[in-house]
């Protein structure tokens, strides 16, 4: 049980060892390691469970809920209690905190946290240095060292990594993955409880998106399908106008369904990022800095500030110098050759060029984050979204513009528009579960090889039974930039970004786009659903509780989307290539800037968080402040009595 | 003293009551109404001076620290501890809480509500009424009905306000507004304690305003003064981007300044509107909101907006309907009169009618804002600000923009440039102190006089001698536009945003007008301090925080100052007036399209709040709730086993 009576979790964590080897078995004196780890792993509490896979060991262990809270309580984890206010967690008073929409006391990235707090706290406790061996292995296991960092440095534990909950799983593929029938409908808080937060903010915000663009897909289809007669000239700006307003509206909705989720969830938004810095702020401040050092803390964030500057500006550098030139020279080439041979080898060489490019755009930024003071680890993750996201945008669209700009042919253009994105969203949905597949089978194939040369059996057929070998099998879940900082929800996130960008960035040129686009992000969900519950391990959970820096690209694309579709307008209505400033280009040109201002005015009429989410939580903290109003103040007098005295 | 020993406030409230007469004094049975209140203020434990004026009687008064901190338990006040959280005040543990920068415990604001708590709060405690009497006039006193309250409705009290304290206000006058020889530095700390936190914040903003435009102002003297050879076609173009970045940082800025103010002043903002809207809160919601309530909640928020909306819509139908084609008539005629006779005539009745449509205008924006449900008095202040400001700016602006269009003449524009802006701020300035001066001798005259005829004494030059009968004559700090949501700031930041506009706005036509506006603003910051502390009554404090409304009036302006400045480059480059987008004209809007994405940009690099600041406020959240977690933890727990049970 996933904690759901809230007596013990399910077995939830997987560590892998070597498979003991019986011909070694009283040859030498000490402990086997692996016993004894099981031996210590049970004595702190945990229930365990070994499992013989073909070439490892799997030991999968569950802890029951108190074993869990304690180590909780070790770990100082700030929960939200009933009064809405994040305080420390205690065992004893585990009734005054919020439980889970499932009813468990702990969210799953809580108690992954404590299942790892509990595990690497095993340290020898006693004075002497006790002997381990496995396989002829020997080590030392020294006082106060924590056995599963020893052993992971010994290179005896092979991986510790989450595992599926058979359960929950088979659930959420039946009531997820395989219910195409709900269309954009998601058991959201289910999604939320078996995979944490981010990814359940993901697919919300995908089943939203997807929601909303039935709008202007049912108008593009009205545009595409009727003849307005002398009314037509002004259906496609009608249009613009109508997709950027959706767009803008949907993203301020799209925030106010997010601070909605968190409550729901239980989850204080603003006390996180207290919780990030807190540590930091312990460091830098016991009171509030004067002179000297206020203006020391000064240079230092102004120096972070530049830093970050630099480096942004180096990446636009390197984007516009090197990338731009040969995206150029690409799509020149391509265009301007007739013969087939040379045009598929154009593009076999500048999908190998942009790969190595990709990747090493992605280290580079990834050094030059690493040199900047991010309050955090998403706040690395963002500032690395933002470096990545300029190459593919770079990539994606630059060719597109090139079409769009040289031939100022608008059915050339949709043509390409077309091909562009059934390519990239088709095929990508395509590999998205074909390569994991193929990576986890050829695994498979690989162990069951070694373990028939073992064997000696060179015919039979070994067979894969535990499921938890299966899974260590499959690929986990990590973007394709590297996985130091960001999850697979990168590649996804990246998938939807540049849809939406190339859908807006030329939705006057096609609106049926849309059409495609709805049909797609249908897909996508129980694609995604799928891969995410089939093909992958686990993924380890992340405190993200936003789409974070996603969000600002949206509105990036959004902008942007303003002024190519203006450009489009006026490639469309001036036709002779005159670029004279008449009466139409003009409204057109006034049209744009009454945009901007609807885009960037709009905020200031819908707030992102509704009314009753924020009057709750003022009312909360409202409420905390009275409940300890008292105390507090006793305590801050007494403490300054002291001092004076 | 005004607290500054922390044993008692000055004499900051001032009672205007009628003079007593002696030849009623034993006709009628009962007290004397004034006699009494006086013992009964005395009774609460406030010290009471009263002093005899020519026409009224003023009743005086002060609190010792104790009583005033007595008062603000009751009042349940919020202050600022030395852990940097907000709790309600309690005398027994005062030194808990922060002390204000000139070292008394409580600030002005407080020390006025604590006032007013305290002397509207002496009830008849006995069981029977109380008969009152004064001039022949008598009243009965009913048990538990407030004293003053009563005689404000009997027509007895004429005005309780606020008194200047004239050692405070002597030491302000001498290093604040004689004290040229300081340019832009100003006290503000002491103006804080003086004047509270909206007036000190305005001064700081308009010193910080002056010091920055120290910048443009060189380098339009430099455009104007030097000539750059074959460079100058590109010196305005440069000026613009100049001018446009310093607005933005300068703004960016502000708003860290802003947050390092409250800082230092102990002034939590994210605690402030939490208890603003703390009562409102209470009423709604006990729980998290579910089903049918929070379906209701949502409608009656959307219904807020909805109403808001309305609002808006109906005021820029307003200015656009009525207003826009009476100034464009007004600016049409004066343009194509040649008779000077007829131009003053026709500036007389525009002078005129704006007076009128100013009122007008105002009276409906009010009258709107009442049926919208704003959180709070400054809220609906902010809502009226952005009401009338548009009034103002089609006022203002409208004017020149005809000008600009139809000459397109940059010397003309320039020449009513300069006449407009001598013309507003010069006579502003002279009108902003002596309109109040001669209201004031209006009043003493109409004192004296009466004064005179009472006594028979026609020859005899009677005077003034008392200072609070000064004050009391004295014209109180108010809106030109009606005093029911806005003070005398509303004027000066108007005055302050609408020179904003127009040097922003025509800065590419006129680069020397940021050298007028520098002096302009130097001398407009010692006459505003002359006029709050010699002209005015001491004006009521609010408890704004921020300039509120204005931000984004400004950063409107801005936005607003891209598009002109645009418009302005075309007219000079293209004088021909063919409006070819050719390269030039091209360039131009590539320009502007860079700087509206630098606009909306560059709030992302710098943050609005000091990292110290932020880090200290987390910090200090973080050390509270450490505190009082354990304490709190048991109390939630005892509360829901109570529920249980």
């Amino acid at each position: 049980m996933i904690g759901n009576g809230g007596e013990s979790t399910g077995f939830e964590v997987g560590i892998v060892v070597p498979k003991k080897k019986e011909w070694n078995f009283s040859r030498v004196r000490g402990f086997h390691c692996v016993d004894s780890m099981v031996m210590e792993l049970e004595k702190v509490g945990l229930m365990v469970e070994r499992i013989q896979g073909i070439s490892d060991e799997f030991i999968k262990i569950a802890a029951p809920v108190e074993t869990m809270g304690r180590a909780a309580a070790k770990l100082q984890l700030k929960k939200m209690t009933s009064i809405g206010m994040d305080l420390q967690f205690e065992w004893d008073e585990r009734e005054a905190f919020v439980r889970q929409p499932d009813g468990s006391l702990f969210s799953w990235c809580e108690r992954l946290s404590c299942f790892h707090h509990i595990i690497y706290g095993i340290v020898n406790k006693k004075r002497s240095k006790a002997t381990m061996w496995l396989d002829g292995k020997e080590f030392l296991w020294y006082p106060n060292e924590s056995l599963l960092k020893r052993m992971e440095s010994e290179g005896i534990i092979k991986l510790i990594f989450p595992l599926h909950d058979e359960t929950n799983r088979k659930h959420l593929l039946r009531n997820w993955a395989f219910n195409w029938l709900d269309f954009t409908w998601q058991p959201i808080d289910e999604i939320y409880s078996y995979f944490g937060t981010k990814i359940a903010t993901y697919f919300s915000f995908l089943g939203m998106y997807t929601r909303w663009l039935f709008f202007p897909a049912s108008f593009g289809l009205a545009v595409h399908l009727f003849d307005f007669g002398s009314g037509q000239i002004f259906v496609l700006p009608v249009f613009f106008v109508f997709v950027i307003s959706w767009a803008v509206f949907f993203f301020q909705f799209w925030k106010r369904k997010n601070s909605v989720l968190l409550a729901r969830w239980g989850i204080n938004d603003t006390f996180d990022s207290v919780r990030e810095k807190k540590d930091r702020g312990k460091e830098m401040f016991n009171k509030i800095p004067v002179g000297e050092e206020k203006s020391m803390l000064q240079r230092e964030e102004w120096f972070g500030h530049l830093l970050k500057i630099r480096n942004d500006a180096i990446v636009v550098f390197g984007i516009i110098c090197l990338q731009l030139p040969f995206e150029l020279t690409y799509a020149h080439l391509y265009e301007n050759t007739d013969s087939y041979v040379i045009k598929y080898g154009l593009v076999a060489v500048y999908l190998l060029a942009i790969q190595y490019y990709t990747r090493f755009g992605a280290k580079v930024s990834i050094m030059l984050i690493k040199s900047e003071k991010n309050a955090g680890r998403e706040s690395s993750a963002d500032s690395l979204v933002y470096k990545v996201f300029g190459l593919y945008f770079m990539q994606t669209y630059i060719g597109l513009f090139y079409h769009a700009l040289q031939h100022r042919n608008i059915v050339t253009l949709r043509e390409v528009l077309i091909q562009r994105l059934i390519v990239s969203q088709v095929l990508e949905n395509l590999l998205e579960n074909s390569v994991p597949y193929i990576k986890y089978s050829y695994k498979k194939y690989k162990a069951l090889r070694n373990k028939r040369y073992e064997k000696g059996q060179i015919f039979k057929l070994a067979q894969l039974n535990s499921r938890v070998e299966k899974e260590f099998l499959k690929p986990s879940y990590s973007a394709s930039i590297g996985a130091e900082l960001e999850d697979g929800l990168f590649d996804d996130f990246l998938e939807l970004a540049l849809q939406f960008g190339m859908i807006m960035m030329f939705a006057c040129a096609f609106p049926l786009i849309f059409c495609f686009t709805v049909l797609n992000n249908i897909t996508e969900i129980r694609v995604d659903a799928f891969k995410l519950l089939v093909m992958f391990k686990r993924p380890i959970p992340r405190t993200a509780t936003t789409i974070g820096a996603w969000l600002n690209i949206f509105q990036f694309l959004i902008v942007m989307s303003i002024c190519t579709n203006c450009t489009l307008l006026v490639c469309l209505y001036d036709q002779e290539g005159k670029w004279k400033l008449e009466p139409g280009l003009a409204a057109i040109l006034i049209m744009e800037h009454v945009l901007l201002l609807i885009k960037f005015g709009f905020s200031h009429f819908v707030p992102e968080e509704p009314a009753w989410v924020k009057a709750n939580r003022v009312q909360n903290v409202a409420k905390a402040q009275d409940l300890c109003s008292k105390q507090l103040l006793r305590s801050i007098s007494s403490m300054k009595r002291r001092r004076i005295e």
